[in-house]
């Protein structure tokens, strides 16, 4: 069957989509999420069909084809194509299995996973999926497998030598410790390759936060010569190919905000795998705004991590740790990068909770190692001698140094309104304060607290300021503020207000 | 927020979506799937926000607008139009509660089914309600409650008289039973109102065939003057508002082909429900093809049948029939409804088969009323008296008479290559031969068996032929026969390749 090509100028963003009229696909016996072979001379690649119930669209006879479709076969509007049925991937097979309670295999999970990596899923198969791991649960052995699976979908990174890595299951803002271990465990003398995320709904991920000192897209073989120079990197892991399987999956996970213990295991620990870590760090920060919001939950999530470490080959240590509010002053990637230098730099004013917990890491991960016993002394040596601040100059250098953004201009001031002492702070709305004044786009926008819990403070004093780029995005942040004190006060007093989130 | 509309010349068929660049986005902290509010002046729609990650199909500043929210805002291309995020509706909430196990209420599964009929969910989030209903499986009750949901989200037809329905599940090509036990039912004094679907994956439905005799396509107020008028009526049910959230979870259980039972159960019962059917026969056909291919499951799925007609308070007979092989002869609206006609005038050319089990089900059906006892014999009488198919005519006349459409022109007669008995007759692949010859788009193709199991057979005699409105469909025809047979045989000889499939 052969039809005239309609560009339809638009891009899906992965998935190659053809569009039929909906009568062609009557005729043609076609249905919606069918694969069909686009063909132009010795060019083909496989669509995924989407119909047209209007003949505005695509009327009969045509073929409407989205901006990656056409690059690929290089064929322009009005073009004469010929098309073809194909049948189902055999993946697809596999998540039906699933579904019906079936445990899955390797060589299954390999099949799925390499057809979400190259985009021959419909989002509806990739929600099949994930719903069918969740609801039926996954085995351990398919956790690793997926994992395995993920992994050699993508690159992998090999060193010589013994490859340590760290990760923390999120939802604490500022908690930037990423930023001080990495330099001192270098200086100890050992290769950590951390490839980081960016923010998805936070208000700077590490990638972020990294990026207002040095460059973080870095390609592979950059990302080797910085590690030969330094012994070390902290780059963005998007910017290599590393279980690229993951971003989209949780593409599909995000919609329901379902949080899938077996995908998230397996999401971290490809990671981890992708660059031949054999010593692992886990950070678990239990609190309200947590994935770990229960002693239980944390334990099991504890528990789970060890097993597949061990079932991969790994050396994995879990820590609990203190979860219900920020950590550090700043928050938002130029105020989070900003703590992290006080404290490099040894700084009177560098974040106390900050420092304790990245030395405690530090050190837990230097013993892990098995060549030293007494880690944290040694880490806080590194720290204090100012060797760790020396490597994160090295670091910086090798990656490329960047120019520091600007602080957010426009000011506002948030002042307790009585005496008293500070009782909790809500990580979740201090995230949403920050993205709303910009970050992490806006680098130097978000806010920085003055006060922590369990601190006191008088009537007047400065709970935190925020700072934003921009005054309308600052009004913006004052309009939500008054928004959601409304919901759980009547006072009229909007300094007081305001102040009543950080539990005063 | 204020953007300029682009059209982006698209219907997307139901969900109203709008679609903002990357960058606009993330300033606004706005993700794919989320719900934002657009507005003109007046005029505003909650749309699903799609991401375009070029910035050829969606630019900064614009916003692609689908033609389904351009004509209900009436805004074009150009025009200034201002944004608001809103939340995600409820009912998410519940299809997360689903997915993680717990049971739904009514008042939950209408907010769902509601959100369905409406568009206001995307596929994602409908995939992970099927897909949560299916492997957590629904309860007796929730299959109760999302039946009424249906219901109650659509239309409701009502009637002064006592109601029958039928019902048959499918997979069987032929089986035209309706088209027989309606005429005899009505004609025997009941109001019968039936609604019957097109086909999606076989050659005809009975509103398909039923089209080649009358008008389907009816009103409220149409089908209500029928029913006044002669007691019954055969009408697509797609043309009224029944349950309409019915097709649009089907659509996502389409990629998959999942048999989802509780899914099943609600939408067929909805539909009897939505007619104010009081005494409802359902036939399952067990078979290789159908969907109780075997003896467990037709059991459960009568049980279940009866168990929630029970609690809709209706009265339900549930039968197992024979659905190895074809009902009647012909195959494809046309030569289906040529076969009906066939029994309603008593031709003694008429298929036996067909005959028997519509005059074995109408006979059940009065019996079900409680005012008859001989319900076979009565029901044999109507329709040898030619009663039956006088109110045929009454029903075909008062629907609107349709001319008959023409009978395929281009015939390929397939022979038996030796001398047997006709084992078995796949149902799978006449259903995929009739319609690549093209039904039920083309009223006339399809074929017709002059032989089905176990009629015995001399080598030469003809076993079906094809009828195609063009020679290009019969060539596809011919083309597949050989592909199949290719497969499960290594015979030269064409005829007898083609022979296989009927089990000679």
């Amino acid at each position: 069957m052969r039809f005239r090509v309609k560009d339809m100028d638009i891009a899906s963003g992965g998935t190659f989509i053809a569009i039929l009229n909906k009568k062609d696909a009557r005729h043609l016996d076609l249905h919606s999420g069918d694969r069909i072979l686009v063909k132009d001379g010795q060019q083909e690649v496989t669509c995924i069909l989407d119909i047209s119930e209007s003949n505005k669209a695509v009327p009969e006879g045509k073929i409407g084809l989205f901006e990656e479709v056409l690059s690929r076969l290089q064929v322009k509007d009005g073009d004469s194509i010929s098309i073809k049925l194909t049948g189902k991937p055999e993946s697809i097979g596999h998540i039906r299995d699933k579904l019906y309670g079936h445990k899955l295999g390797y060589q299954e999970l390999y099949h799925i996973v390499d057809d979400i990596t190259h985009d021959r899923l419909t989002d509806i198969e990739k929600t099949y999926f994930v719903a069918a791991g969740f609801a039926q649960g996954w085995t351990h052995n398919e956790i690793v497998n997926l994992t395995k699976a993920m992994v050699a979908t993508g690159k992998r990174l090999k060193f010589s030598k013994v490859t340590l890595d760290k990760h923390c299951i999120g939802g604490v803002p500022g908690n930037r410790t990423t930023m001080i271990i990495i330099p001192i465990v270098a200086a100890a003398g050992f290769t950590i390759v951390k490839t980081s995320s960016r923010a998805i709904t936070s208000p700077a991920g590490t990638a972020d936060t990294m990026e207002c000192l040095a460059k973080v897209e870095l390609s592979e073989e950059e990302i080797k010569r910085v590690v030969r120079k330094t012994g070390a990197c902290m780059v963005h892991g998007g910017s290599i190919n590393l279980a690229p399987s993951d971003d989209k999956i949780i593409e599909v996970e995000h919609p329901l905000s379902i949080d899938a213990e077996g995908q998230l295991l397996a999401s971290v620990m490809a990671k981890k795998y992708s660059v031949s870590a054999s010593h692992v760090l886990v950070d678990i920060p239990m609190g309200k705004s947590t994935k770990a919001n229960t002693q239980k939950k944390a334990q099991h999530l504890k528990q789970m991590f060890e097993l597949i470490g061990r079932k991969l080959g790994m050396k994995i240590k879990v820590i609990l740790t203190d979860g219900s509010q920020p950590i550090g002053n700043g928050v938002g990637p130029l105020l989070e990068a900003e703590d992290v230098l006080k404290v490099l730099r040894n700084d009177s004013g560098a974040p106390a909770d900050l420092k304790q917990k990245a030395l405690m890491m530090a050190g837990l991960m230097l013993e892990m190692t098995g060549r030293y016993k007494e880690g944290l002394s040694l880490a806080t040596k590194i720290l204090e001698s100012g060797k760790a601040l020396k490597k994160m100059n090295e670091i910086i250098d090798a990656q490329g140094r960047q120019q520091k953004p600007i602080l957010g201009k426009f000011l506002f001031m948030v002042r307790a309104s009585r005496t008293g002492r500070v009782r909790e702070i809500d990580n979740l709305v201090i995230a949403k304060i920050a993205r709303i004044a910009g970050a992490p786009d806006d680098q130097g926008a978000g806010l920085y607290l003055h006060k922590k819990a369990p601190d006191s403070v008088k009537k007047g004093e400065i709970l935190y300021t925020v700072f934003a780029p921009t005054e309308f995005k600052l009004e913006l942040v004052k309009h939500y503020l008054q928004k959601i004190m409304d919901i759980s006060s009547g006072e009229n007093h909007e300094t007081e207000k305001i102040a009543e989130h950080l539990g005063i």
